[in-house]
């Protein structure tokens, strides 16, 4: 038998405890051992809940328990869950987390404390919820070399685009009634302004290519600045509008970031639809494979916990596999200046815009719902943010093609 | 370093090769141990090529050599595919495989030994090609019960019903494009009668249930008899038509059958088009999710026979985690009459069948290019067939809903 501990019985620490109890039947089936919840770390009580006997508000209670070998850690933030992840792990225990942000600020130094001391950290739930994609990354894809990486990473943002494209509604009304609907939070900015989508890929980026960069540190824009007359010449042109964390090496240094995209409808990840999750790998024997399912919710999520808790288990003593990366140095973060892509630019219509504009970008602008707009060839940020100053216009949007 | 033999230099054994050559450096870095070719059994010699000088004649030049620890059998055809990895595992070395004749046949007998020899067999890209989906269902997946498994898991229809659904094209114009494309082989029978597809769906419904199916037994349709007809009425009512490999418990007991299938293009899977395969997996926590890409070609499926390698050498003399299943007895085999879905029917123009077939049914059929169609409710598979007797009437068509 098995001895967890849950840190923090929030909506993921329940749903952990839910899992490992409804499915008993099933992980006894598939790991030949018996996982029980031993204890619960919360600041609350929980008098109504079946484990809530389980419940300390005391740390040491579960640190100091030799028979607690694995603790799942569903805190949420960055402290005490940082904190008590690395007292765990130097006190000889495995640690799982659904915590992005601890992953995505500390990952590369845990992941080192946890080899130290001969023990795991893993993070599947972390990115995508409860979709398989870091230890398909770390175990599947280790006989490719990763080019690039896209994922749709935030269903709340998925939600609020797919809502405006499909029904033509305006940002401010869809993200009231996502709000309405649990979707999205009472104060959104971690997801809208692109934050969380930032953490994820920062972490999908460290394994693809070794490096970690910081979250706060990449290009970062969200959707809030999305128009419908956007979502309106993306229908009309074929494209569907996502929220898409972007990872690739720019001259061998590492570029990450969150950004909208316009995404052709023969990319399957323009078929990745309200708060589902999407993550599309480019590796380079394998070519492009990809992800899906829920990215987010109680279950989901926990279930991937739960998966981690098995992997430790089944593996003990065996740390081999863990994913590595290390800190990112300055000079490992590419110049976002030499990011190559398409790009789609709206202006106002003006009669004497037209003619300049296809002179500096060499296409034809078109009209389109009171804009003039146009999609440029392939070049640099830095290119375009030079003919955008020759131009002296102002930019209504700007969203890059995937 | 570690030694490998590679049985079969054809089109997937030779991309293994030229995999662990490529992406040696990446290979290197992920596993911290080098992994080399030491010798390549084939019929054939290959002068030409610059792996010609480590092929033998004799497989008893690999069996013999205590250095060779894994060995890659890509032969195809169960013999001597099965009785050289019979030996190999008995030898004592682990065997990895893209042969899933071998794993649908006689996988569980294989693991089984494998098991009794300290060693493992792995076989990620018997299924799915490159995809990864074996491993995760193992592993990702163990947190959870498995519900249904649906897949596309042929891209040879799946490219043929893929352009018969885009271009309007018939069934033997589209399969003669394909043969010239190389997408299809010129006896293309184990493709578009559903055979590979069979074996695939035993392999996922092993992994899901613990019951190895006989591919032979199973209900199994192919794409020969899809028409014009069906494709011009799946694209007016909002479905694709894709050969699905499906799986799942009916009172207790397995089913797995492969068909054609009306998909709805809200589901994940209507979006698979051309060679590409797509494998939908629904469980009991985390839903669906869905594992997307090359589900064939030289390098994709090679890279999934490395990524086993690869396995096995990092959790070398763990065998703790390796997939379970064994043979299905005949009461493992659900009754394939209580099978339950909505059928799309088509019968012939004639005015006094619209009102036999509503009596019969329950439903308004209607004209739909030159023929009778409806959707029935959902039934199993016998109250449809005594139905249809029933009404006396011959059915033209006759394709489930997914």
């Amino acid at each position: 038998m098995v001895n967890v501990a849950i840190l923090g019985f929030g909506v993921v620490g329940s749903g952990a405890a839910e899992v490992l109890t409804d499915n008993r039947r099933v992980i006894e089936k598939n790991l030949g051992e018996t996982v029980t919840v031993k204890r619960i770390l919360d600041l609350r009580d929980f008098p109504d809940s079946p484990f809530g006997a389980l419940v300390t508000h005391d740390f040491n209670d579960i640190l100091n328990d030799p028979e607690i070998t694995v603790v799942a850690e569903m805190m949420g933030g960055s402290h005490p869950a940082y904190d008590f992840t690395k007292a765990c792990l130097e006190a000889g225990k495995s640690v799982v987390t659904s915590n992005k942000e601890v992953v995505a600020n500390f990952g590369a130094e845990l992941l080192e404390l946890a080899a130290k001391n001969g023990v795991r950290y893993l993070f599947e739930a972390s990115v995508g919820g409860g979709i398989p994609i870091i230890r398909p990354m770390v175990n599947d894809l280790a006989s490719n070399e990763i080019l690039s990486v896209n994922g749709i990473l935030n269903g709340t943002t998925n939600y609020i685009l797919t809502q405006m494209l499909e029904n033509g509604a305006a940002y401010d009304d869809v993200l009231k009634d996502a709000q309405k609907k649990g979707y999205a939070e009472r104060n959104p900015a971690a997801d809208v302004e692109g934050l969380d989508a930032a953490r994820k890929i920062v972490i999908l980026a460290a394994l693809a290519f070794g490096k970690l960069l910081n979250p706060n540190e990449i290009h970062c824009e969200g959707i809030t600045k999305i128009t419908t007359e956007d979502a309106e010449f993306a229908k009309d042109n074929g494209y569907a509008v996502k929220l898409i964390g972007h990872a690739e090496l720019v001259d061998g240094r590492v570029l990450a970031m969150v950004s909208p995209r316009l995404v052709p409808c023969s990319n399957p990840l323009a078929g990745v639809s309200d708060v589902f999750n999407g993550i599309l790998v480019d590796a380079n024997m394998l070519g492009e494979c990809m992800f899906y399912g829920k990215g987010a919710g109680k279950l989901p999520t926990a279930s991937a916990v739960v998966a981690d808790i098995i992997d430790i288990v089944a593996h003990r003593g065996k740390t081999e596999r863990a994913p590595k990366f290390e800190v990112a140095a300055e000079a490992d973060y590419a110049d976002f200046g030499a990011y190559k892509c398409r790009t789609m630019l709206a202006f106002a219509d003006k009669a004497d815009s037209y003619e300049k504009l296809e002179a500096l970008f060499g296409v034809t602008p078109k009209l389109s719902h009171g804009r003039i707009v146009l999609v440029t060839k392939e070049m640099t940020e830095a290119e375009l943010d030079a003919k955008l100053a020759e131009s002296g216009l102002k930019v209504l949007s700007r969203i890059r093609l995937l």
